[in-house]
């Protein structure tokens, strides 16, 4: 259960009087922009680069923006109001406002980190692989598509992690129609090969530019590895030293089995999980 | 405006007063269901058909739907509070609830007829084509992708309509990557073309089932019309005898302009639109 919650200009606010019209576009039409944070020691971790995104997506939305400096105070404030030894899960959410034009709701809650989360760090996980029922280059050259921003309208991600759950997995690495591995649902998918940490190019692909593995490949030279940003065919997982879903809250969680067949474990969990410190 | 709102259980509130919670996931995934109705002679037009969709829709999403006739006491309900001359736009909407499992929000608002959707009726609409970034066979396929679920993730719906009017365009049309034309972003292709008054079929291309659509195929015989559903590449629809786009509020609007160049305006519009009532 979400246990603080903040409200833009009006602080820190009971959960229960945190509300959003019933006629704001965020619900009619999952029309709004979120960035999800994970909170270390009282503060948002890497916030900047959260709120460089949440504006990258909104200009895609053509939706307006509070300044960053209102954002990040927003964000600070439930944070401050967070049990300051425990972590957390921080949700900023800016929705588009009601259909005749009202002002759009921008809020933030903090929530626990869920204990699926804890158990996937240190036991790894599941994944299947599905397509996206697109073409690797196409949402680039589409804008309207929408590949790279981070809204309100996450259906089909959600279905695909039930969709996963059903297999027996944990989560689902989507994969385009000409056979490149993308994204998952919530996450960004990174892996160790010939010395080198990798990850998928999203300006090439559409996939949402993940902050864990931009940090995490910013930081691989600390653990004497290599950076690259490249594609992979989901069948070479098979192969690699190591993969990985990287995501804020979650943080690294090894993939261990890929549509049913066990990958060697990789020794470098560890120290990768150190280095992102959680 | 919307003038009028409703949620289950509780009748007609002010507008005020109908919120949801900002953690429903409603908002934060865009996890939900919804319909939009035509509201004619204070009742709801083809209650059933737009429950049969929604309940569908919801199947889709495994998300628990109250039972048809409280959903539709609901609508009625609604309707009631709207003045009976006027006709009107009618949502019904049903999210999956706050992340902590709390119960879903089920409510309905009535909203006037946008005066755009009326002006279309009169004067057709210019419409631009672009792609979906999928084959038509995937989603079908695919269930993860939510093909033919009216779900409250429309951001890509919004972000194309967003799109075809800084072309200069009043709508979008849909096209697969196969090159065939899908759907509008809020509403059905319908064409005529040698007597058959003709549709895209959902089942074969994971558009959404118009109820616009197969009530005028069903009816089209009363016009003299065959009916048929089967595939349309864009080129072709510069050569047949008339093009519109049906949805449930904005009715028969007919494509006066597609990609730039005039179609030839359809004799048959004002029987058709004089055979759907609106």
């Amino acid at each position: 259960m979400p246990r603080v919650l903040a409200l833009l200009g009006a602080g820190v606010v009971p959960a229960e009087t945190l509300v959003l019209r019933a006629d704001d576009l965020g619900v009619l039409r999952g029309d709004g922009v979120f960035e999800t944070l994970h909170v270390r020691d009282g503060e948002p971790w890497l916030l900047d680069e959260h709120l460089e995104r949440m504006r990258r997506s909104a200009e895609r939305l053509a939706l307006p923006l509070p300044a960053d400096a209102d954002l990040a105070g927003l964000a600070r404030q439930a944070c401050a109001a967070w049990p300051a030894g425990d972590e957390g899960a921080l949700r900023l959410v800016c929705t588009r406002g009601p259909e005749d034009g009202g002002p759009p709701t921008v809020y933030a809650t903090v929530a626990p980190v869920p204990e699926s989360s804890r158990q996937a760090r240190a036991d790894g996980i599941a994944v299947v692989t599905a397509t996206l029922g697109v073409t690797a280059g196409v949402r680039p050259e589409s804008p309207w598509l929408l590949g790279g921003a981070k809204t309100l309208s996450y259906g089909v991600n959600t279905a695909s992690q039930r969709w996963a759950a059903e297999q027996g997995a944990q989560d689902m690495l989507w994969v385009s129609v000409d056979g490149y591995a993308l994204e998952a649902p919530t996450s960004a998918l990174v892996w160790l090969a010939d010395g080198a940490l990798c990850t998928v190019p999203p300006a090439d692909t559409g996939v949402l530019a993940s902050t864990t593995a931009a940090w995490l490949l910013d930081h691989a030279a600390e653990l004497g590895l290599r950076a690259e940003r490249r594609m992979i065919r989901p069948a070479e997982l098979h192969l690699v030293d190591g993969a990985w879903l990287a995501s804020s809250v979650r943080g690294l969680v090894e993939v261990r089995r890929l549509d049913g067949v066990d990958l060697i474990p990789c020794p470098e969990t560890a120290r990768l999980q150190k280095l992102l410190g959680h």
